[in-house]
């Protein structure tokens, strides 16, 4: 018979848990018998002691076993999914779902609400007249066997993975989100119980990223990866930049029209280029080899798919966006090569202006935002206009402005980084089989 | 302006915690503001990360002014105190008490139930007919302020340190008893509230304590001397050894009943050194250095002494102890020189028998306990009783036998090693100064 203590004060003295002291923890706190007081203690346990592959592979299972898994096997298509671990101005989902669908894959992209300085991919599609996040599990799936659609963007339901919904509230405030199997574990547990056939994570690394270092990056997307194969999803990481923030735009309304930029064959070129990217390692993942998504993208059957997709959630595709009430321009106060964009005061910025939210459930503005007028590398001159801020709330510039001073560096020269910086996991099977 | 969060990252991420941040956290969990579950990550972050000696001495003021401290200032004589970091069969505050009164210090000695394998020294006053262990601020203050009396062992009211009442009821059932900072301030605060102006600690080491080793148990009892001395408190530690069990009987009643022989001039050898040292200790402590408290064992003044303490609590000191309906005896199944007694084992088999309890609460039975008839070094032949055991409930028999096979450990020879280990403190002031 195990009970809570016995297992906290384990993994305190750094012990290996067992299969059934895992199974037996994560499904007694899903049901209230462990005590909310009990799992932040075990969970900082964990921050400092780690969980070993095994551990941490049976702590997903265990918290996928607290819900539903979805069958997609009535497709009869390749399914595959992606994931970002978060950055600013990240509207990455928006052009790929479609995109992706457009090549043959079916993609079930269950996704989040924005926390904190980065958006969230719901907020954004929200800001489109009668689109909604809410499905159930059959209008999921009908939206998916349809070969005009094959893309769906919706909120996760309650019913996948209870287990990490209230371990990561739970970690949210007792200072236990910095650790990597939980981080892991909470992200695998949910795509997993999505069940898509591969799995893409787009990994941020960087000043404006949850991972600063490249070093922990590469251990969360090891992790992540292992528990992908462990459960028999074909799981590849990227390692992305994210210390200047993506595109041009940080905001609701202001990223879903960038993105239709770049579904009409135009956008920002840091964009286009991480979602051609992301979209070959997802067809390749699918085993869709043949698929060009950037023949899709030119020729408008992303676009199509796009308007399908957003029809088909009540959506308007082609009803103007909401704007914000006020804007005003800042503009830059001194001349130099901008050698920096700082993503973290651009995200915050964006959240303070109203895109974002601090504490879960409150409401955002479809309108409000940042819009950045350069980028690094480009050559600034005093007067200049930097940013342009948007919100229906003038109350708002001043706090933003506060957060953006500084955020844009000046200097002399700028060398450019790679946006892709690493890849983990197997290697595409056209290329390795 | 501070955060439960704040305060818990800077822990986890091995920052020292400012004055402010200490005050503040203790305060906020105390009114409900900082929730069981970051607390309890704290806690666990201090299990990993310590707390130094500045953090530790503000952590415990700030736990004393959650609450009120008690003023002895009226009483105009030396107060001093004594407590016991529990061990099984330590009897010792009962003869301890009223013997130091006897001697010319105010004792207040404000104790707690037994939980787990330690018997309280509360349940044990409490076999005594008609004795009440609740007592009054005033109550507790006249009877120490009484020229026959001067000596009170009572229940610690709600209103000394309410912050750690709490904490340690979280930390019971979170795995973050063991930290050497947490269990010294949990003590220290309860004791510097109490008022008195000295305080020795009989710190217990051994298979019997909480303390196993003895580099743990001179750690504890460095941390409760720093602490004692930064509140203006003479502070002096004993190690004592908690391998086998104090005297020869564990359980409520027998203890009273081990203790008034000790009272009457006669009683185990253990217990009335034990006794003598730790009285010698308080009365050095306490500044009367000419007192001589095996003359007023010898001569009865200790004996007047309990009585008064006792009647003034309700208590009949001369009625006759309430006695378990049922007792067994355990027998000797070889023969040899006993080269163990396992105080942790005794210690479990009397609260199977109805002494102790296992959570807080719970009732315990009077005349329940274990009757030891051997000590190490004794020459045990096959059939000698071992132990008697004593409940109201037979049932209760099988358990107790079991915890008890193989305690008492029988070999060729034994060495005995000392009952005081080590000495902790200044040394007292008629030597030193």
């Amino acid at each position: 018979m195990t009970d809570a203590i016995s297992v906290i004060t384990a993994k305190r003295d750094g012990r290996e848990l067992t299969d059934r002291q895992i199974d037996w923890v994560i499904d007694a706190f899903t049901r209230g018998e462990v005590a909310d007081e009990q799992m932040s203690a075990l969970a900082m346990a964990i921050v400092f002691n780690g969980l070993t592959r095994a551990e941490t592979a049976r702590w997903t299972a265990a918290m996928i076993a607290t819900g539903q898994r979805m069958d997609l096997s009535a497709l009869r298509r390749p399914t595959v999914d992606k994931h970002s671990t978060g950055g600013v101005g990240d509207k990455i989902t928006l052009p790929l779902a479609p995109l992706v669908a457009a090549c043959g894959a079916a993609v079930p992209q269950l996704s989040g609400r924005g926390l904190g300085h980065t958006g969230g991919t719901l907020d954004k599609l929200e800001s489109i007249p009668g689109w909604r996040a809410e499905l159930t599990g059959e209008e999921i799936l009908a939206i998916l066997v349809d070969p005009e659609i094959g893309a769906v963007v919706c909120a996760a339901g309650a019913g996948l993975a209870p287990a990490d919904k209230k371990l990561y509230a739970l970690r949210d405030v007792t200072g236990t989100v910095e650790s990597v199997p939980l981080l892991a574990s909470s992200i695998m547990s949910k795509k997993i119980a999505e069940g898509a056939g591969a799995l893409v994570l787009d990994v941020k690394v960087g000043a404006g990223a949850f991972m600063k270092t490249l070093a922990g990056a590469r251990e969360l997307a090891t992790v992540m990866v292992e528990l992908g194969a462990d459960a028999g999803m074909h799981t590849v990481a990227l390692l992305t930049a994210m210390d200047s923030p993506l595109g041009y735009t940080a905001g609701n309304a202001l990223e879903v029209a960038e993105s239709v930029e770049v579904l009409a064959g135009g956008g920002p070129a840091d964009v286009v280029a991480l979602t051609l990217t992301l979209a070959e390692e997802m067809l390749g993942a699918a085993g869709l080899y043949d698929a060009d998504p950037a023949a899709a993208l030119r020729d408008g059957r992303a676009m199509d798919r796009w308007r399908a997709m957003v029809r088909a959630q009540g959506g308007d595709p082609v009803a103007p966006l909401p704007r914000a009430r006020e804007s005003e321009v800042v503009a830059a106060t001194g001349s130099g090569v901008v050698t920096g964009l700082d993503a973290m005061a651009v995200g915050i910025a964006a959240r303070l202006l109203g895109a974002g939210r601090l504490r879960q459930g409150e409401p955002v503005q479809a309108g409000a935002g940042v819009r950045w007028h350069v980028r690094p590398g480009d050559t600034v001159r005093a007067g200049q206009p930097l940013f342009t801020l948007y919100t229906d709330d003038p109350d708002r510039f001043g706090p933003a402005r506060a957060a953006l001073a500084g955020a844009c560096a000046l200097g002399g020269t700028h060398r450019a980084g790679p946006l892709v910086i690493e890849r983990i996991g197997p290697v595409p099977a056209s290329v390795g089989s």
